[in-house]
């Protein structure tokens, strides 16, 4: 094996691979990077438990210069910090021996102890199945503002990733953890005949974030109980959530007796002053009452004190009273992912969930169940 | 108690205070911060067990309108989030029952308890005594390039900070942990007639450095066991180390046998290759080997392997030849404390310390003594 290639776009890619690794891996093969050679292009491979990521380049692409094809398996902790290292545009990796190859540039050299790549287990990469196509960075804006709403560690596994649906020509991404309700909608260029519904774990989400880019397609493909992402050159491929993801139309409300209408920055950083942080730095309960023309948002915290303020910045539809209580953070967390100027926050009593909404962008709803006023 | 004062300003001081609160500490007290309000001026004052500071603003200066004196003590880390998470140019503080102050801007209102300031100790911050006057973005600078020698914990007590000491007119600073030694030399205005000689504890140079600013004068006042360092109107005062700190000057090397000439950047990221990161990341045995006309510089990395590069970019004044080995990242961390383009490295024989320097900035020097080969 021996080839040349382009020093920062191998650093990028490493990068990639590295960093779904899963170090405290009891098999030291598991930490390594599988890099395959052939006489078009070099991929390299790495995956863990639950996810697993293939990025491929081409001859002649990104200064690759292949010169003799073969595989190795490289600690790519390390031989992306020596690659930091360097100062060559272009450098040179060949193997010498069975578990020895030699990473160089203009001047330095660098002999490196690789691990056994007979050892690397065999992973498919699916690229064919029921397939949806959206635009990357509207893809990682939905994951963004629905994640929020995802409890990693919760108990019904369903329910500790984003569920993926669509409906005819709508993509639906939605995340809860049983106290509220993260929802965006995506239209799609075409209406998908087959059924498409997948539930991607939490570090998955997370993970899919990372790797979309802020412009061009991706593309996501459905087979069996997997998920892969498909972005130029690069497929990420997760293992799904199993499970019957509830039906959370259902909790949707939709008559309501109170909206009001606020500018989003002012509200957001009126709620954090609500949100006095406490010794153990829990979330702080927020009492919210609407009582004519003034909105007072009140909050205590035992040992630090209390907060109190009128807010009269508003427009309000309906019935000018209520009185409701919320965990603050949900409410700050959900109010942040709203990129427009105004959002609208729906009521209907002091014990059903509200809906913040924007009449700027109807593609995202946060829905939050108030507390007990005890 | 009641006064009104700018809140950008207020988070300022109180920051300087709460960051040397110990939370930890068994006293609850002593994680407070006094709060002490005159006809004339407010003084924030904090301590832990190694050292205190004080900051003050006189009346009608940064928003400060005191109505009412009075003392109180507050809860540093509440306070300073809640004022970040306000609007108010100027906010009012007043003390409403003993236990009890109102924090208000023009439309919203904390009620915030504090604790008791009678069971807050009496510290004296010493203004008094042996006085040196120095620059303080000279005097930060200084700090930052010896503190680099400290260990803090160091089982030699005096070795576990910095050793500030007068000669004359020159003030030196000079770290040492029995491997390296780093010594920086301030020229003072005048002769100081008095003796000067304390041991500073590394935590207490560290937050030195951060009161320190970019212009400005700043005095070092010497008192028993107390070092004050006054910057306008905050004092930051410090507990000694005890013990006689070591007389370096015996150890410097002043007749060597090669001195090498190098760009200071590019022998940095020749020894930052060489530093190979092992699985424990420990630091790397580095050997230059100077042959004739090159430089070889070789390190070695049981599990990951090896690294070997020839440098050439390089001037020589005395012996062609030396073979040593080094410590990498003592030798990386004193070369970047050099601002210089270029720096000097010189070499007796592959048992005794090199020193580097600058002919360009002669007030810094840095030693290093060798490994053995094996």
């Amino acid at each position: 094996m021996f080839f040349k290639i382009d020093r920062n776009y191998f650093i990028e890619e490493i990068n990639k691979c590295n960093r779904i690794i899963d170090y405290k891996s009891l098999s030291p093969n598991l930490t390594g990077i599988l890099v395959e050679v052939t006489a078009e292009k070099i991929s390299l491979i790495s995956t863990n438990s639950n996810f697993s990521i293939k990025t491929s380049t081409n001859n002649f692409e990104n200064g690759l210069e292949i010169k003799e094809a073969g595989t190795m398996l490289i600690r790519g902790k390390y031989f992306l910090e020596i690659l930091r290292r360097m100062d060559d545009e272009i450098i040179n990796i060949s193997k010498v021996e069975t578990n020895l190859i030699t990473l160089s540039g203009e001047k330095s050299e660098f002999t490196l102890n690789i691990l056994d790549h007979l050892d690397y287990p065999l992973i498919a990469f699916r690229e064919k199945g029921t397939v949806v196509e959206l635009d990357s960075s509207e893809l990682k804006k939905a994951l963004n503002q629905t994640i929020i709403s995802v409890n990693e560690w919760n108990q019904k596994i369903v329910l500790s990733g984003l569920n993926f649906s669509v409906d005819n020509d709508i993509f639906y991404v939605t995340g809860t953890d049983g106290f509220r309700v993260s929802r965006k909608q995506i239209t799609l260029n075409y209406p998908l005949e087959e059924k498409f519904e997948a539930n991607i774990p939490f570090k998955g989400v997370h993970e899919i974030i990372k790797i979309l880019s802020e412009k061009g397609l991706c593309k996501l493909v459905l087979q069996d109980n997997y998920l892969s992402v498909l972005i130029n050159e690069t497929i990420f491929q997760v293992n799904l959530l199993e499970g019957q993801f509830p039906n959370v139309n259902s909790v949707f409300p939709t008559d309501f007796n109170s909206t009001i209408y606020v500018e989003n920055k002012k509200f957001v950083k009126l709620i954090s002053r609500a949100d006095i942080p406490s010794e153990e730095n829990l979330s702080t309960v927020v009492n919210l009452i609407l009582q004519g023309e003034s909105i007072f948002i009140k909050s205590n915290i035992q040992l630090v004190g209390s907060f109190e303020e009128e807010f009269k910045e508003f427009e309000l539809r309906g019935l000018d009273e209520q009185n409701i209580y919320f965990n603050s953070r949900y409410l700050l967390e959900s109010l942040k992912t709203f990129e427009t100027k105004t959002i609208e926050i729906n009521f209907i009593d002091a014990k059903k969930p509200i809906v913040i909404s924007s009449s700027e962008d109807l593609s995202l709803s946060q829905i939050i169940l108030p507390m007990s006023s005890n």
